[in-house]
């Protein structure tokens, strides 16, 4: 096993420098900070693939002139608790915020809000959105399609991104229950990290480009696919398949967007959709009040039980017990507010190769 | 392998059958053609545990005077898009439906509707209910928890239900796509047909009491649990167990339902949970207005093209490739409409001594 050499930044100095660069192509002041905002909550969050991570390839994206910094969006068909939102193509990590608010703003007049975003690019971690909505002491949703990587339970090809689902609940005196996944069963950083260690995956993340089951990392790149969550028939991978339709559904086909195999690449090294069936990629948002359904004071006192609850499970044998969803990430939070955020070699080098082209300093 | 006999029924005798059952209880009249509605939507899609096979535990529910045979649901608190329902200690099979109309009226009025329901029972299969708002061209959802059987990922005893989650999205010339799963890696059936069958389980279905993983079915009977979607840590059970928290959260702890290992259980054998904390169980349903996004043809037309796309995936070797969700109740509905329903000689047996004992002829 090959470790890791890492180089720690500050959590300042990452969102200064990711700040500076939206400035540098453009972006109005306050969509600078909020793009930088979501990718620095991913960075703290432990979610290293979503943060600076990917400053690269927003940053070739804009340079190309493939996102609009300037977007003006839309809100192209409303009701009282529904909307369509056009993102005018621009950064995801823009246009998810502002379409959150309209879901959130929704919500508190109507009781719920829900928004479905079509014309937009990536948007950072579902988990941001819903922190967001707790901030408003609001259950928040978010869901994005994303550039094929997953197939369908029997395929042999890509035909879904990994599409997320985030939720969150908020609680009292215990921290919220924060729900963030993906529908395939492993992440594909886990599979570049497993090829970077020259080490072997399990059974049930990916198949090879005949459609057959692999342990071999280089075969879900060389035109293999990761799987969807529950792996195989048996362990129920049509229910993971079923739910990345789902968030591909409402994100995309509500909206307009480009859904399933013809969802628009991440980064310029990525295949081009062989067709295109709407605009840019989606999002869907939703926001519910809890005072809509049950007074919030109560809602919160019986999530402290909840958690409580389920903190005390009888612990698996080699565990110290079942985790509360969201505490891994709040714990890294925690670390690294402190310590910083230990980037990999290869990120530090993106970002030093995105200094020099543009001059901004990176400490 | 022991070949399992069955007794076919038509789906009309069955119907009848439930339907004059329930009124021996003294259910309204359109009450009981209503319950037995969603039994039979089970029986025909091929749900058997979910049909007429739970018809006894109903019985004794009813006969203990542990449900409510004439409930009066009542709206207890509502925003223009929310609403909180109590069942009255209905039955579910009663109390979903009306919940489900309103959570439709809504979503026609405000663009969508959320309804949360405590103080009911066992709902049938989620898949009935959203497709219902098919009927009514909306998007529906529908979830339920249920009396303990999961074991959160790391944990070693039962503490969630087997919560599933249903939406269904409408096409124009192609039948709709139907996603109606629950959130653990097989289904409790497949337990009882492997113990009857004498044979193993596929590893990542459960645990044995000690919380080690098991293929012997007779372990999770005998204190086991079943194991949530994705199974393990490196699949992603952590996935399936936060999948399994969500519904129980907005199905119980909205509604001030029963919530995790507090569920009450289904049946008189089940275990009688240490506490309460609420109502009975809950459940959860939402409709959406496809119109509140998208004009609904051309939704519909994307869904065509969505559905024809996924079809069309390369298959995996040794499958015929992909299917759509919905496709094998949809099949199953169709044969068994014609050919009638294959019952198993346990459950035709109950189903005679509930005629013996009531009267009511079963052919």
């Amino acid at each position: 096993m090959i470790s890791v050499e890492v180089k720690t930044f500050s959590i300042e100095t990452l969102r200064e420098f990711s700040t500076r660069v939206f400035l540098h192509f453009g972006l109005p002041k306050a969509d600078a900070a909020q793009a930088a905002d979501v990718l620095a909550s991913a960075d703290l969050r432990g979610i290293d693939s979503h943060g600076v991570a990917r400053l690269t390839s927003y940053f070739e994206l804009l340079s190309e002139g493939l996102i609009n910094p300037k977007p003006k969006i839309k809100i192209v068909r409303s009701t009282p608790s529904t909307a369509t939102v056009d993102g005018d193509n621009g950064l995801g990590l823009v246009v998810g915020p502002q379409a959150n608010e309209i879901a959130m703003d929704m919500a508190e007049k109507a009781g719920s809000g829900w928004v479905s975003i079509g014309n937009t690019n990536h948007f950072g971690i579902a988990g941001y959105y819903v922190l967001k909505a707790l901030e408003r002491d609001l259950i928040g949703w978010a869901m994005t399609n994303s550039t094929k990587l997953v197939t369908p339970l029997w395929g042999a090809e890509r035909m879904l991104g990994t599409n997320p689902i985030a939720i969150a609940f908020p609680a009292e005196e215990e921290p919220p229950i924060v729900i963030d996944m993906a529908t395939c069963a492993a992440a594909y950083g886990k599979i570049e990290m497993a090829r970077r260690r020259g080490e072997t995956i399990p059974q049930g993340w990916g198949i090879n480009s005949t459609g057959r089951g692999t342990t071999n990392p280089d075969d879900i790149v060389a035109g293999g696919a990761l799987l969807p969550l529950g792996s195989d028939r048996e362990r129920g991978g049509h229910k993971g398949y079923g739910l990345g339709i789902m968030v591909d559904v409402l994100s995309a086909v509500l909206s307009g967007a480009n859904w399933g195999p013809f969802t628009p690449p991440f980064a310029l090294r990525q295949e081009v959709p062989a067709r295109s069936v709407g605009k840019g990629i989606g999002h869907f948002f939703g926001a519910l009040r809890i005072d809509g359904f049950i007074d919030a004071a109560e809602f919160k006192r019986q999530m402290d039980d909840y958690i409580r609850t389920f903190r005390a499970t009888k612990p698996a044998p080699g565990t110290n017990g079942p985790l509360i969803p969201g505490d891994p990430e709040r714990e890294a939070e925690q670390v690294r507010r402190k310590k910083g955020v230990p980037l990999i070699i290869p990120v530090v080098e993106e970002l030093r190769a995105i200094s020099q082209k543009t001059g901004i300093p990176l400490e």
